[in-house]
């Protein structure tokens, strides 16, 4: 049997406008190197899980991502990051929520879900656990960045002035997931982020709630959501494309694409990758872009930016 | 039309032998409390999200319920409590986790559907937004209560002996939850709890997660969960009930009984009480027992704890 992985890098207003050609392949790089990253694992018989982590660790490690380096500020200017992984077989899951220090926030998740009984850790309680835990740490210095510095001070002065945003919304809450199902057909999800520039402190979004924005049942589907985060919540976005497949008998592709384009008149902005166990690939979006990838057992990386056909790598 | 409200105070292995008739009356005495403060705003024609808030809020008053007043301690011998509402109408929701302070969390989830751009707040910045609301706070001696002290000390030491738990566990992880159907045909549910006693510190369980413990939808039902909340997260057992009712037709009852009775193999020892449209009730556990009733129009409140017919408050 084969095996596939795909990954997304935040979705939104993606605006040409602002868009160089040298961030352009940037993120094109970047999409690619995650891909990859996972593909090594699936390639060398790995499980799912650990694919869907190797590239939602490429996406944290690359600061152009909303999720540990590069991450956004909250509103108090700080960093908290949330996290979460699911493997379909078991439905054995762990989450992390307003954290700053490991390096990367889903292996933090992994460890919530392998050495802790629970599910999902917060804040101050979830830094104490993971202190014990064998991961790497960093000084906040890390994962600070000018970039998601100024877009902080931006929304900030927009608040202030009471304007709509007219900034590229993809920065302003992006996340970075994957899914995968690999030879052995198990699927698995990975979800990371900043959240939202400008978030409350203490801010959960959906990332690390599973059945929102992270969800995974060798059943159904795998699924990691980037969006308005709250209405992903709200809509329960990704355990309602499992349960379209399962009681409904719809493809994958239908039952994605419905959800997402429900979420759209609800001021649910964004989009997701999911996965089935026939190597199934969907990945909707209801705004003008999503960063996005898959790559199967030919190795070929295949990315997109805009609301336009996947390219092949050709790096 | 007519309206309804159903709660429960918590689910597991309730033990008569460890049960006398004075803690029986009490608890059926909470129960009745709690259901007479929803049928109060109910009948005066107030809505369903107003009618589980009350009762919710009876119940965190009441040291015999593991929520408010009476939480259970984390393993560090401190108070974290978890609550959420969701309203069926527009699926508006709010909610907070590991807060200590509000007299009533569950106003503070309120306080975060209605006065935040959030869903879900956690922590120190949830105590830092909640202290700009308008809601009642307490001292921590407020909260605590010697038996839940004791309690912790027993699970402790039961860890340290490496035995298999002897309690009562749904004095461990019990929880209070209402769920109602309006005048008007609105749906809502709230959740609140202490959690699991000896939990880790930061430790979120499924009350605050929406399609976990707590869930509401106009189209389908309103569901409030208690029990082992990393399972429910993992089966997203509320959102899971709305599902098979609507994507595979069928009735509350069927649906909620289902979703429980799948639970139980996996280890998601617990119950719920759930609601839909037409005023149907359903209130499934797996284990023991559950502290719950229901309350209709005429305003008898109708209780039970073990598996055993409700019986019509005489007071």
């Amino acid at each position: 049997m084969g095996f596939i992985l795909a990954i997304h890098g935040g979705a939104g207003t993606i605006r040409r406008a602002t868009m160089t050609p040298e961030l352009e392949s940037g993120y094109h790089a970047g999409l690619c190197a995650a891909l990859k990253a996972g593909h090594a694992v699936l390639a060398a018989g790995g499980p799912a899980l650990d694919a869907t982590i190797a590239a939602v660790m490429a996406m944290e490690d690359n600061p152009l991502f909303n999720a540990g380096r590069g991450a956004v500020y909250t509103s108090a200017g700080k960093l908290e990051m949330d996290a979460a992984v699911m493997e379909g077989r078991e439905r054995r899951a762990g989450a992390v929520a307003g954290i700053c220090g490991p390096r990367n926030p889903v292996l933090a998740a992994r460890a919530v879900m392998e050495h802790s009984d629970h599910e999902l850790l917060g804040g101050a309680g979830a830094m104490a656990f993971l202190n014990t835990q064998d991961i790497v740490f960093e000084a906040p210095e890390y994962f600070a960045t000018e970039r998601r510095w100024k877009a902080l001070q931006t929304e900030l002065e927009r608040r202030r002035m009471g304007a709509m945003t007219e900034a590229d919304d993809s920065t302003r809450h992006g996340t970075v997931g994957a899914v995968a199902c690999d030879a052995q057909g198990n699927l698995a999800a990975s979800t990371s982020t900043g959240g939202m520039t400008g978030k409350l402190p203490g801010r959960v979004g959906d990332s690390p709630q599973i059945g929102s924005g992270t969800f995974a049942d060798n059943g159904s589907c795998a699924v990691s959501c980037t969006g308005v985060g709250e209405l992903f919540v709200r809509y329960c976005a990704a355990h309602e494309i499992s349960a379209r497949m399962r009681f409904l008998g719809e493809g994958l592709e239908a039952a994605a694409d419905k959800v997402v384009t429900d979420l759209a008149p609800v001021g649910g902005n964004g989009g997701l990758v999911a996965v089935d166990a026939a190597g199934t690939v969907a990945m909707p979006f209801n705004c003008a872009g999503m960063y996005r990838g898959r790559i199967g057992e030919d190795g070929v990386a295949w990315t997109a930016i805009y609301r336009e056909e996947l390219r092949a790598d050709r790096g």
